[in-house]
């Protein structure tokens, strides 16, 4: 009987994307303050990317109504990590059809930037094939995030896979977006994503919800597998039920180039406030859609209001909903 | 290919210890239409099982401090449920060396209860033994249930289950008091506890913790390697973190002789509104308890107050609590 989980797999990265998925909750309007507190906290604890926000387009996403983690100028990166002299590799995501790439992702030596990662539906493949390599060849790290992936049918996953597999992306994302996913779910697509990744080199990463309070637990189910790139955030703040905690993702990871107090600092300072401003994390409407394969929109309008909504007649509705 | 999640198994059966664990947050101090709500949705939602609270001693918890459902006194419970004329069976929770068991528990044909679990620290199995034959012999359906597993060495733990096999218990239970064990930790547990339990024809119980987000994941994970009983709480509501919610646990199950809406009837008259007045769940606390494998009474302690702790500071306290 051997217990292999009290050492570490030293291939592990974590990314930090707080101020990216966080910022959805509220427009991506984070202080600079946050925003510094989050980046120093990386850096200290050892994390290896920070994802800052989005590189999305500007005529989608009017300037004046987002912060500038919709659109990550680098101006207002620079303004928050300087030249970035440190290990933390600093991450983007481009929407597919949300972004204008070919203009506003530099040259990578006019950018602090250091990954593009590309998040994708399926029926956006082609798309995503083209913002890949043209981030590819601008001379930045890259990897495929393939978003909503528990309503796409075995067949068009696999293709899917070959697909993004030919590509120079770094990394393959399973992207739980409906938060729906059951551990053994997890462990058949994670054999599916290995088998087309690792043949090419590529690795494959795990971005989890907690809209049914599985995101820490799928990706822990994720890394026995061989998931070897993990998302998490801070507080677990995210869209909607949030995602997997950083602060319980570092416990269990267990390798000693990680250091937990720089994020319960950062979560004490920034996070904990936040709290009583912006809301994220479990409630039960949250379940309700998780577990009819539902995106969460219905759940985050019906908890907008100031009552909440007719559980029961909420499920009625999501279940009757297509 | 198979995906045997899509069905159910039919010899699974579910707890509610909604107001027995719930009760430890507030006293056992419930208002009879709170505890009368739990009953009539568990009948309604086909429940197996409703653990209605303690038959602990009133010598050690005086009746004028705690609530009527520290004692389970037979007129208390009459009180909500008549002469529970349901499928759904009754329980109370007997703790070792905090019950007076032989004077409290009533033989079966004078009480309305049908189960008596009876809960022990390892070095309390002596006493264990003697309560779980009582309440036997007295008519009762028992259950041995043995906490803080996660501190238990080994072959100590193989030695209790053991001893546990050899009484009228129709169930042991994994208890994970501390909320801090991971997925491959509960896997290698069940094959203990199934080993032990199958050969003499007991069934194997979960009873999970939320102190890092995993009571609803383990117990799933509990469910795939073969428990067959199950504890759950509406909305999760129980000491500290909580336990695993029951609105999501039915969604797993699939069986379709459980019905969700009166579980969520219940919660939003209910549990929704007691959020304000009771805190449960997960806190940044309970995570560092439960992954420094220690009791989250510091954590509770440390929340109990109108300031959150430092949580660096707390982590180093409890990293030094040796």
């Amino acid at each position: 009987m051997t217990a292999p989980w009290v050492t570490y797999r030293p291939e592990i990265k974590v990314l930090d994307c707080t101020v990216r998925d966080g910022g959805l909750m509220n427009d991506h309007l984070f202080e600079d303050g946050l925003v510094k507190g989050v980046y120093e906290a990386c850096v200290a604890a050892g994390i290896d990317y920070m994802e800052l926000g989005y590189k999305n387009s500007k005529k989608l996403f009017a300037p004046d109504k987002f912060g500038a983690w919709k659109h990550c100028d680098e101006d207002d990166i620079r303004r928050i990590v300087g030249d970035n002299p440190t290990d933390l590799k600093l991450s983007a995501m481009a929407d597919a059809e949300k972004s204008d790439y070919r203009e506003d992702v530099l040259p990578k030596e006019q950018s602090v930037l250091d990954v593009i990662r590309v998040a994708t539906y399926i029926h956006q493949i082609p798309t995503a094939v083209d913002m890949i390599k043209d981030a590819h060849d601008k001379g930045y790290e890259t990897t495929a995030n393939l978003m909503a992936i528990s309503v796409v049918k075995d067949r068009e996953l696999d293709e899917a896979l070959h697909v993004l597999a030919e590509t120079p992306a770094s990394t393959i994302y399973l992207v739980d977006s409906f938060g729906s996913l059951y551990s053994e779910q997890i462990q058949d697509l994670m054999r599916r994503y290995l088998a087309a990744a690792s043949k090419v080199g590529k690795q494959v990463g795990i971005h989890a919800h907690n809209n049914q309070q599985l995101a820490y637990a799928n990706t822990i189910d994720a890394i026995i597998q061989g998931a070897n790139r993990l998302d998490a955030t801070m507080l677990g703040i995210g869209r909607g039920a949030g995602n997997c905690p950083l602060e319980l993702l570092l416990g269990f990871l267990r390798n000693p180039k990680f250091h937990i107090r720089p994020v319960l600092r950062c979560i004490q300072e920034h996070f904990e406030p936040l709290r009583d401003k912006i809301t994220w994390g479990y409630e039960v409407p949250y379940g309700i859609t998780a577990q009819l394969n539902r995106h969460p929109r219905a759940a985050i309008q019906a908890l907008s209001g100031d009552d909440r909504p007719d559980y029961a007649e909420f499920y009625d509705q999501c279940s009757a909903d297509d």
